[in-house]
């Protein structure tokens, strides 16, 4: 039943995946009628459920079980909240642009894929060339916006498209940039992150907690970046052929002959059903970001920022998860070429490879929700960064790696921020010393009072530093009209910081962050596989979701069409809805087997089948094993097994199985 | 209890909720230690879980029992959309702009304010002048951009902080602008409601429904509107006082003294505590857009778009909802002066008040969603839209308003907007004739065909009424170099319709529209109240929120502080966290009185006690009975009253009764 084995290559295992989750709409690529926007991807109505239920479990399995203050903050930010934050400033792609078309590339991709290419294709490069290459492969993350250039213009790399010369690389902000009110002075920004809305709110949360650390609050919600993704969409034009078999065919060619044309790892495909269209057909393959459904421009974030003591990072309940055992691939690991291997969560903490008990705690609970979701623990992994991969502030941080066919993916960041954004937004403070002002300027001390208050940071900072390198600093006050010296003993200025006990700190941040979209990909990549059909003429596939995670969690057929059977389906639909369940009516004429497999495709675990007025019969999706259970006990077997409180093994004997 | 009555007026109501939700965290103004920006709020972590909670119930309500189709849909929109739903030509406010310093205003609030100041303070007004200024105020929607400037200009009316003379009305575009991927060539915006998305899937949620009407799509998710709100920060700088008590006297003196200055209607208070400043107390009140909590800038949506028939809107559950009453507002009611009156919606659609029957069933589901979550029946009113308010396409409309301290306010919107959206998102179908073309043009068919093909809709359209006035069209095929004629019979364009049963139609829609945040806020209002402290000496507040509502479903208070309590209390926490219930444990040495304050505030529905190892009492926040049950029990009994199971009554005789 493993899915890779029975494909090809990974490619073609995806290209299965995709296939079933457009046709079936658990994703469809925005805007498709207006031909779509690259990055942009709607949840259909089964993908809608699946990410509803994801988060339903993130929220109980974080949020209810760990006592998280969860909090809901606007995605419209205004800039001075993202300008602290450092995102105006540092969140940037390098990108060049066509000198006569105008079209924007990323700088580092060019550069990688003209390495890429000529390592694979040119048979005759210099041992010296090759290391060359190689070597800008390795550190391309870190090339500055002048070296990038320089490489570009030294291997005179042009447009793709057009052959034309290029910019110099030049730093692109990836927020989406808007303006706030209409005056148009105010801006603001999409946010990039939900994390900043927790921070600015860091005061009121601690307020709230009793004013005790350690606590953590959560956040969920949408989070945007304006990936450089060279979005251009492809037309093909398919004329004359009015029959849907023929046209399908026409377009594999098609397709076929693109996948030769164009690198297979950067196309995502858009068969939209020939029913949509008129006389001609129009059809068009969109070619997406990288990574089709893993990069976009809009994404769900699901961000932790647990508040902690610098100096006393341990976890009361890390005990709880400290026997757990996993795929580790600690940093030492990596540089010396070993694999990730099997380590336990309490040793890694006790020999100091996970810096401490409070990150330690979080990455096996981070663990146990993607398992429960239907991940493969053998396709997970907990990567610590490399030194130079950590922002400077970092302590330390592990990725979960989920392995798809695109390689292993980013899905959750478990990073300690150590006490970088919580500075970031510390309030600036402006003491002013009433007495020695009085001393100073008698009458005029109330406005030079006003004026020291007023300062913005900025001007705040030069002075305190003025102060102390020289003892005093000269100080316009508009309302006086003039200059004025400010000595050190008439100011005090400050960022706050915490106080507790007397020692004053500023807490520590360990930040899980969750990318939904990625996690869910992959569990549907997981969740996928294919077998034969009765008659072994087809393959059909399957989604083996476990029932936390299925869109519906129950299908009910009545076997024939029959006013009777119908109406027995429906009193039990009923039954199963009122009891929380969400379930499917079918009562198409459809046969039987046909509308198993239409079932399976959704990865809906039970199916129940009204052949009689009596009882029915519930089928497993996986096992296809049947029981028969009165029509009265229906609903709460399935609730039983759907909620979780028994395994399909727990009731199968129980109840009289039945022959298919 | 009934709230309204305990309070001189409703301002006073008004300002003690919010005081409330503020200070416990329900609402946070947004990004506050950065001043704050007007019309964007936080769910601090009590109203973050009532919103979810509230989500939960309308998924239940509306999606698992109605079957509908949810979809999530990406915030950023492609320009062409929006283009096509008139959001971008027509989704504007007229503004005017102060002549010298820029700041912008509404226009018709300006002409508003100042009719109703000259009505109020005006005494020497002639009879025909109150008669003109009445009549203003009654068209003051439908006056044209050139009637509001004349009428600013004649009667004189300047900016009011300035006194400078105003610029002319000139639209403004309530949508949040942004620029989609690094070119800058691809404009879009923030999506100003959910429904778009749904009607560019349409066809392809159609398909998903086995290609049937009726159907319904749902989304839930955020939208955006810039609104125009004049959102300057009043910055009051209060120095010196460095006891928190008096600042605090100081506080509210200053506040009584805006509230003379300022209309009352368009403030809220931003009281932050005393602990968040330094030596210096700087604090603001923020002058919010009209209506605070209300009329906000970015907000939920949950949106139900259900596709019928055009000539057959009955609905086969309707009969479940007919039988209820309550309070409606049909138009001929409004236009004759008269109140709303309780009628049947059975009543309503026979006798035609209500336009059909699809339209009743969700007028009549939506009463039983609102009045479950608590909403006050006596408050809450169908509106029919009079025939100038309603859109040209729409064929009724009725909106849900709720009573509230801001007077009735629209908190659901539920329109037959017949077939307008679908129309407008219609594709364009270009069918040349290959055989004709052919005959016409030889070897530059294909050219030709191409090109018409790739026209744009405004061409298209074009030719289409050109060939259809005149018989042929000059068309300029840029592949040949050279302007051609195409005559009718060469290519047939046309905008698609449904074929169904060989009938052609284009759906109607019937469109319940749900603003989350407004349903919540009136919720806090009508579930506040207050009652005297056990000894008298202060009034303390209770919200009586429903345990479905319910920020937090039940707390647990060791009685003292005691290890073996405290036990005992983390044991039923345990439990009632793997059951799914919310709850709290308060180990703080306060006495229970004020533990039980502090629940009540929050609406906490249960309180446990824990006053021995082997039973507790359990307390009902508004009638504080309480019943005395076994450890063990404790669990299942909550349980029962916060799924809604069992009423508090219900378990009230089963259990002794224990005196507080």
């Amino acid at each position: 039943m493993e899915a890779a084995t029975e494909f090809p290559n990974k490619e073609a295992f995806r290209q299965a995946v995709v296939n079933t989750l457009e046709r079936r709409l658990f994703y469809i690529p925005s805007f498709k009628i207006y031909r779509g926007v690259a990055g942009l991807y709607d949840y259909g109505p089964p993908g809608c459920a699946v990410k509803s239920n994801v988060l339903a479990f993130w929220r109980q399995h974080f949020v209810l079980e760990e006592n998280m203050l969860e909090v809901d903050c606007p995605c419209v930010t205004p800039e001075v909240v993202l300008k602290a934050s450092g995102h105006v400033d540092k969140f940037t792609d390098l990108m060049v642009k066509d000198e006569k078309t105008g079209t924007c590339y990323r700088a580092d991709h060019l550069l990688k894929d003209f390495c890429k290419d000529k390592l694979e294709k040119d048979t005759n490069l210099a041992a010296k060339k090759i290391a060359e290459l190689k070597h800008i492969l390795a550190v391309l993350d870190d090339l500055s916006p002048e070296e990038l250039g320089a490489k570009i213009k030294e291997y005179g790399i042009t447009a793709p498209d057009t052959k034309n010369p290029l910019s110099a690389p030049y730093p692109f902000n990836l927020m989406f940039q808007t303006s706030i009110g209409p005056s148009g002075l105010s801006p603001g920004y999409m946010r990039p992150e939900t994390a900043q809305g927790i921070f600015v709110n860091f005061k009121d949360l601690y307020y709230y907690n009793g004013n005790k650390l350690p606590f953590a609050a959560a956040q969920i919600g949408q989070a945007f970046r304006n990936e450089v993704s060279n979005p251009s969409l492809t037309t093909i034009w398919l004329s004359g052929f009015q029959d849907g078999h023929v046209w399908l065919l026409m377009s594999v060619e098609v397709v076929v002959f693109l996948l030769l044309l164009i690198s297979v790892f950067e196309v995502t495909f858009t068969l939209s059903r020939k029913k949509e269209y008129g006389l001609n057909i129009k059809e068009k393959l969109q070619i997406s970001p990288r990574q089709g459904l893993l990069r976009v421009r809009e994404f769900t974030l699901a961000e932790i920022e647990h508040f902690v003591d610098p100096d006393d990072k341990s976890h009361p309940k890390f005990s709880e998860v400290a026997k757990l055992e996993f795929l580790m691939f600690p940093r030492e690991d990596q540089v010396s070429g070993k694999s990730a291997r099997r380590i336990g969560i309490g040793e890694a903490v006790s020999q100091g490879i996970v810096n401490n008990a409070t990150l330690g705690f979080f990455i096996g609970r981070v663990y146990l929700f993607l398992t429960h979701l239907g991940i493969d623990k053998e396709r997970l992994r907990f990567r610590q960064h490399l030194a130079n991969e950590m922002a400077h502030y970092a302590a330390d941080c592990w990725d979960a790696e989920i392995e798809c066919s695109y390689g292993w993916i980013e899905c959750v960041g478990i990073a300690d921020r150590s006490a970088y954004d919580l500075r970031a937004h510390t309030k600036l403070v402006i003491a002013p010393v009433k007495k020695e002002l009085g001393l100073a300027f008698k009458g005029n001390q109330k406005m030079v009072v006003e004026a020291l208050e007023a300062m913005e940071e900025k001007e705040a900072m030069e002075m305190k530093a003025t102060l102390e390198s020289k003892g005093e600093a000269e100080f316009r006050v508009c309302t006086l009209g003039k200059d004025v010296i400010i000595k050190k003993n008439m100011v005090t200025i400050s960022k706050e910081t915490k106080k507790e006990h007397q020692r004053v700190f500023t807490p520590s941040v360990i930040e899980p962050s969750f990318g939904i979209g990625r996690i869910i990909y992959c569990l549907y990549e997981h969740s996928f596989y294919t077998r034969a059909s009765k008659d072994g003429d087809e393959q059909l596939n399957v989604f083996r979701f476990p029932p936390l995670v299925a869109p519906i969690k129950c299908t009910v057929f009545p076997l024939v069409q029959n006013q009777k059977y119908e109406e027995v389906a429906k009193h039990i639909a009923k039954s199963l809805t009122a009891a929380g369940i969400s379930c499917k009516i079918d009562i198409t004429g459809t046969s039987i087997g046909k509308r198993y497999a239409r079932t399976d495709e959704l990865g809906v675990p039970l199916a129940i089948t009204v052949d009689s007025t009596s009882s029915v019969t519930i089928r497993e999706r996986d096992s296809k094993q049947q029981i028969r259970v009165s029509i009265e006990g229906v609903a709460s077997v399935v609730k039983e097994v759907t909620d979780g409180l028994s395994t399909w093994g727990d009731v199968l004997w129980k109840y009289p199985t039945h022959s298919s």
